[in-house]
């Protein structure tokens, strides 16, 4: 399966605009033969808005501006994952929702790590509950951003039988070690692809690194974006991946029954 | 905190020979200001000898090599750290053991995650309780190679307060991402210090990557071995470290309500 990211900066606090580089954008990855399309994490809004401005255009998972990415992968054939705010009764969420090339919503996913006072101060926490989906031969997790930095989150979406996952995220400057080590480790320990897809440039104060990337499920980076604005592919060769799957066998050989503090509620010495 | 890895190979099944070589280093990481210094997994013996070796050479956590150390440690003024066959009624052990500068025997790690039919021929598997000790300012805790790779490891670890990992490790062709992908991630994503003292060189069939390094707390690259044989030093800053604790807080951001999945038995997609 062919799959692309849209590494670039999203207008802030205009949906409008936003979806017209969705809709161009998803032309071109479908050009390019990709099954999906990955885009960053609130792209829909920008992500460095302001709590105010993301209450104000947060919308439903089914809302007017799914209807219309719903339209886009229809129209273009390629399913697209994108990152929104999220409106349920009176609480917002850092959301990522996949639509299926058909239109229908495949699986809507709600950022359950908050990254300090930027997500805190405009976000509900998710729920959790890690799932997949099937696209195609694969099936597909989504986790947002900070999520991909704990360890216990991929390795739930492992566990739940993620042959992919899917990180919508806005990385900003000084953490490039996560786009170039943390995001490989959780491909390596446990043999999924990851596909993350960053901001680019300049948004208010924020200077995002860019480096989104598809890492391989044997650790191998199949594409690496630079600085700029960018669409990425990369094909993710199911040969390859049986063959890490036997190769590595981490999901098989972990110790479960010695895992029990790692459920513990907090005590974090200072 | 100075400490010191000796990465280098073992004389196969020749615990004397080891010996001598651990006493002399031991000298020299003294003599170069080292509070700790660790050896490879198996060092007494050499790794990779066969279960018939292992268990004639296996030995109690207090027999005459474990006596042999202690007064290294006491003659040299340093804390070792080395990897050994245990002998505990029938069953052998891949197992670590810190013994402090008076020669006192700090703390006992066996192996929990085995690797391959390499281990599994030869050990029984440890029953985890990942704990830590004191030196000095620094609480230390201890793991066996495979272990490392394994993210729940080091995470019960920290949250067991270790600010120090010490990994006597027998890392092989072709897996160098686990020294310069995995082992860098657990030092960031965990907010501790990882030492990982490596084999070098031909052992039977494999080949050792070397390797060694111990990485900061903040994720930074405090020290890296090339292929061949050496002792490396390292200094571990407790400002730099504190400053790494109160940046990234990953120890309290988590969400472990959520991560109940991490410890129901294996059941892996094929």
């Amino acid at each position: 399966m062919r799959i692309a990211l849209h590494q670039g900066p999203a207008q802030p606090a205009d949906a409008e605009a936003n979806l017209d580089v969705l809709a161009a954008t998803a032309r071109s990855a479908a050009d390019g033969g990709a099954r999906l399309l990955v885009f960053p994490e609130m792209f829909l809004t920008g992500y460095n808005i302001g709590p105010d401005a993301v209450r104000r255009l947060a919308e439903p998972a089914d809302g007017p501006s799914a209807q219309q990415v719903a339209r886009i992968a229809q129209e273009t054939g390629i399913a697209v994952l994108y990152g929104y705010p999220e409106l349920v009764g009176d609480a917002v969420y850092n959301a990522a929702q996949l639509v299926e090339r058909d239109g229908r919503r495949l699986t809507n996913y709600r950022k359950t790590h908050l990254f300090g006072e930027l997500d805190t101060a405009a976000f509900s926490p998710g729920a959790g509950g890690f799932v997949t989906v099937q696209v195609d031969d694969l099936r597909v997790g989504v986790l947002i951003c900070y999520d991909v930095e704990f360890p216990e989150a991929v390795r739930a979406l492992a566990l739940a039988g993620a042959d992919l996952v899917a990180v919508p995220t806005a990385l900003m400057a000084p953490y490039d070690a996560v786009a170039q080590t943390l995001v490989p480790a959780r491909a390596i320990e446990n043999q999924v692809f990851v596909a993350y897809a960053n901001h680019s440039g300049q948004e208010r104060e924020l200077t995002y690194t860019g480096l989104s990337c598809v890492i391989g499920s044997d650790g191998g980076e199949l594409v690496r974006a630079g600085r700029d604005a960018a669409l990425v592919f990369a094909d993710l060769d199911p040969e390859r991946h049986a063959a890490a799957r036997s190769e590595l066998t981490y999901l098989q050989d972990r110790r479960p029954e010695l895992y029990g503090s790692l459920l513990s509620p907090q005590e974090v010495r200072p």
